[in-house]
């Protein structure tokens, strides 16, 4: 192909993903919206929007008359039959997904397990829920790929599990493994990641270049980065684990844990200890928090963490001086008693600029966060070049 | 123009950006090897450095005869006339040079200072100086703009010094008032953002896509953070500032600052005061800390210093995952004291995984570094879109 003719199609392709991620991340949009967001003129969005519906990407229907003035303009969405597999191994279930390129759940099975889930084993349960839905519920549908949300450390080049110490996995192919059983094309990524990506998307962090998230759930604290717009992997993958951060504590008598690492200090099992339970969802911890609201020692716990946390976030802040972090799980109740003194405290300890437009925001998304970010893994390669699927 | 037109020359744009920076950071390179190195074909690497040179940017000159087999090819190499004019104001000095595209510093100039200078008599300095070089030095050099590496936080939008507390600056229009003094387009950073743009493009860092920079001067610790190949800035400018932070002391022994900001506790005025010198550069702290090596309270404060800085580094490489922290200035002297173990101490409290890759490497540009680095937030400009210079 002639260089001219290279570059013809480079641009061609980056339009194609431009278009399809704007109705992948907006929802329908007229091509007249198209037009005008994209910059390109109508009969080129016309052709590649053509192109995208031959490539079964995308849908036009005709104009809603009732909605607009002038010459009436068709509605492009995305295929509804387009989807992702989206895969959660957790210690004690797997959850599968099937999630439409427009981010609805088609189809989902939780599959509790007795013990812990080997790599093989998941990927056989994968494999065999895949040809159930193929049978049924997911008769019609076209599958991009599989995407896993794995709770442990992911090297991006090439899937390996590298550590997932809830699950028992050190050095696993998980990529290799699901490939091999299902014959389909699988990315694996760490599960706060994704689940940054998913808010960053669709979620808290949406539209927001700079932001940090942090997901308390209970085996600990993982978390993820946005900078420019985009996810920050690190070298090898493994960024984001402000969780295991040891941040300023300021007393001898607020430290818990021997080294002082964040999600050893502001933890679950110590706020659920403290209210009495051994077990509980965020609801109920939110609730059991409130009911104790006057008890000295719940009260005590929870300022500890409270400005543990800060600090904490306060380095974050100075570091990536982002607008917004979000919170998730059991951080976004402990924020939620009061985040504006949160946000106070944060800022006290950041330099006063780095801290200035900060928002501390609940995470949106969810439980489906996971899935929806693993989901997005799989439909990245496609927005990237749409005409290799 | 036509949509095809646009296309054409926006790839036009981004090709010519291409090679003037291969040349711009790589040094002189002949025509076959731009031809391999962008992937463009011959005769379209030609028709680029034609117009490179007809905007006076690079110059060709004839082929080395007695380097090559086969076909010779013309060595492409910047413009030597073409400059920036780079300013670091600092506490007792303003430092003014005219940094070449080629990184070589054609004119240099320390102006001591006797009391802090304002804003405005340091946009009056530079005028003058310029108005100087171009009746001598420069009489024959293109000026594209003046960089200015401030020591404080500065605005990415307008060049606004928000706060550069040790010059007694609290939101001054730094670009504006520099540029109508001098009729020249003037772009304004912060110190140590730009210091760490020129370790990666051409010092310590260079390469490397995922870094953590940190400097230590008299005023302080500022740093840098590079992901995916680019500056972190923040959402308003402010990223970076590391040295603020405030991380985990294991003992309250080893707190010194009552609120343990790492730049309170990790400090230059400690090692000197620990070896009973009031001041010194960087050389004279080394010599005094190697003479000293086996007074136990110099050998407990450096310990004492090293142990912070290890955690503080430890939470940057958890969030981040970099392949290099760079240290410059007293860090560089810190740790240089045994490099090895610094590292070890880093991963021994970070993930493993996060830290598996890391070095921690000296910064390579010394004093120079921050006017490399406002040189190139100039030449930066020029590099987007080579052809409206």
């Amino acid at each position: 192909m002639s260089e001219q003719g290279r570059t013809v199609e480079s641009v061609r392709r980056a339009n194609l993903g431009s278009i399809l991620g704007i109705v992948h991340r907006e929802g329908p949009q007229s091509r007249a919206a198209l037009t005008e967001s994209t910059g390109l003129n109508r009969s080129t969005v016309a052709d590649l929007v053509g192109s995208l519906v031959s490539f079964g990407l995308v849908t036009e229907r005709a104009p809603d008359p009732s909605r607009r003035v002038g010459r009436p303009s068709p509605v492009v969405a995305v295929d509804p039959a387009v989807v992702a597999i989206a895969v959660n191994p957790e210690v004690d279930a797997l959850e599968v997904a099937a999630v439409g390129l427009d981010r609805e759940l088609r189809a989902v099975v939780v599959l509790s397990q007795d013990h812990l889930l080997t790599p093989e084993r998941t990927a056989e349960l994968i494999a065999t829920q895949i040809v159930t839905w193929r049978r049924g519920d997911l008769a019609d549908a076209r599958i991009l790929g599989v995407g896993l949300a794995v709770p442990g450390l992911v090297r991006i080049e090439d899937g390996l599990v590298r550590d997932a110490p809830h699950l028992g996995w050190v050095d696993v192919p998980l990529r290799d493994l699901v490939a091999a059983a299902t014959g389909i094309p699988v990315v694996v990524g760490n599960d706060a990641t994704l689940g940054t990506i998913a808010e960053h998307l669709f979620g808290a962090a949406r539209g927001i270049d700079h932001a940090v998230y942090l997901n308390g759930g209970a085996s600990g604290i993982g978390g993820g980065i946005i900078v420019n717009g985009m996810p920050v992997v690190g070298a090898g993958g493994y960024a984001g684990e402000i969780g295991q951060n040891r941040p300023g504590i300021a007393t001898l008598a607020d430290r818990r844990a021997r080294d002082g690492v964040l999600e050893d200090e502001v933890s679950r099992a110590r706020l659920l200890s403290v209210v009495g339970l051994t077990r509980g969802d965020d609801r109920e911890l939110a609730d059991a928090l409130a009911a104790h609201s006057d008890t000295p020692s719940v009260a005590g716990e929870v300022d500890r963490q409270r400005r543990i946390l800060a600090t904490a976030l306060a380095n974050a802040v100075n570091a990536l001086n982002p607008s917004a972090i979000v919170l998730g799980g059991f951080l976004a109740v402990l924020a939620g008693l009061d985040v504006a003194a949160l946000e106070q405290a944060v800022r006290a300890q950041a330099m006063p600029a780095c801290g200035e437009d900060l928002q501390i925001l609940p995470a949106a998304l969810a439980e489906h966060r996971l899935l929806i970010g693993a989901a997005e893994a799989v439909f990245e390669g496609v927005l990237a070049n749409p005409q290799a699927v």
